[in-house]
């Protein structure tokens, strides 16, 4: 059994002892805990939780408030909004079609973007080239192949659009389409939505 | 790479040098693994394995005999019963609607629970809120958004309930609705069942 | 924080000062990094890249050049075969029918085999038993069950047949079956096939 008592006082962010922290671009406030690998040219904003068995590559970036649940991955060409929540075990790609004798560039990697206050649920899957939307909700198991729209609702492998969720991560009282201009409000928390462009937004 | 040598002579259950164990709430002739961390407040019964890169996190229970593979959460909320085996990679949650920007109170959690001698399967994503029944098998890669029942078997995504599985781990020749009180025998071991109440027991 | 700066300037192969490398059966060139487990009695071949939080069990094997990504498990009965790619949190088993109360031997197991230059793809789920064949491509998220065919692109759960997959990692211009002797290049890389016994073979 390890024991450890180390700690890191001068750093403005904290790292268990246990962590390997090779990034010096780390924002104030943020954790990152046991058996957890930030490797170094990896950005990572301020108060992030990166929790245990988590892994950042060189080039992925992170924004503020971000949370990384045990055993995920952020790899280079995965941007990662403010306040998104990733769920335990939920895996990122980065090439589209990956062989193991063949050695990729990294403008060969496909891009993913996940928007602010996005939520990937727990053992999902992002295949690689796809932008997943503002306070977008792919959930448990879901396997996204194609972008998602904000508020969105994902589920299923592939994940097929069955919904809306709002900020507060509750359902909305919306069908999938709706007519553009139509106004509603959240039955949970109460807040106020329009329908336009083919999805909600905050009104 | 790391080279270990010490052990621990003095505790009644086996923790790997490589292993990150702050619970004093550990059962005899327990075994933890390499790059494993179970937090201080987890409750881990006697008997059990708990192989590399699993955490289990403080207020979660664990009965005696239970078989967790690599790379398993075991969160605050969940409770897994005696004889319980958890495939490698198994996802548990604990928040129905995680946000990022949104920190919850313990009973705003849901509570899993998984009765004796269930098996999760490897890969499969357990949404909270539900109760995993006795001898319950959950598929590999299943993902369980609903209650399960008693030895059943349990495939897809999401799960559906396809069938029955013996004690022995073999399926019992049985569809998954039969008449109350009929009587049959498990073809591979010969155990005995009653189906009763909607789902097969031992008689 | 865990600081390291020892290296193994008298091995052939890399490990990582925060990888637990156990066997002595490791080809020249191979890579293993932070908080993987390589445990006695696992063959691991030359050129291989084992990536953070890998777990490779006593009597699994390992060909040469195999990729395998982060917080992948290859397990006893597993046998990969030269140039597989294994992707993020794929997961293998050897168990069909695991229960915690049930011991097996060995030769109760179920044997899974990988051949040569075929991709796994991430999150991925392997019900043991199955042979995957050369250049076959298991898409992400992919839950096998059956047995998959040289050049086969499988997506799902349960994995279905969708198409063919060049050795270039792009999409064969062929439908699920052809005729025998049907000719065809790879509209990407140009390759040359011939369709055969029910799948592609290079001509």
């Amino acid at each position: 059994m390890i024991t450890t008592s180390r700690t890191s006082p001068l750093l403005a962010y904290f790292a268990h002892p246990l962590a390997l922290v090779e990034s010096d671009d780390i924002g104030n406030g943020t954790r990152i805990w046991a058996f957890a690998h930030v490797m170094s040219g990896a950005r990572v904003g301020k108060d992030c939780n990166l929790c245990d068995h988590c892994f950042v590559e060189s080039g992925a970036t992170l924004g503020d408030h971000v949370t990384v649940k045990n055993g995920v991955c952020i790899w280079d060409r995965v941007s990662i909004g403010d306040f998104v929540f990733v769920g335990p075990n939920a895996v990122f790609t980065n090439d589209p079609n990956p062989r193991a004798a063949i050695k990729k560039n990294r403008d060969q990697l496909a891009e993913t973007v996940v928007r602010e206050h996005a939520t990937i649920g727990a053992n999902a899957t992002i295949v690689c080239g796809v932008e997943i939307g503002r306070y977008a909700f792919v959930g448990a198991g879901a396997v996204i192949i194609r972008p998602v729209l904000d508020f969105a609702l994902m589920v299923g492998n592939p994940a097929r659009h069955i919904g809306w969720m709002c900020a507060c991560g509750h359902k909305l009282p919306l069908h999938q389409q709706a007519h553009d201009g139509f106004r509603f409000v959240c039955s949970h928390c109460r807040r106020s939505f329009i329908f336009a462009g083919g999805r909600p937004t905050f009104s």
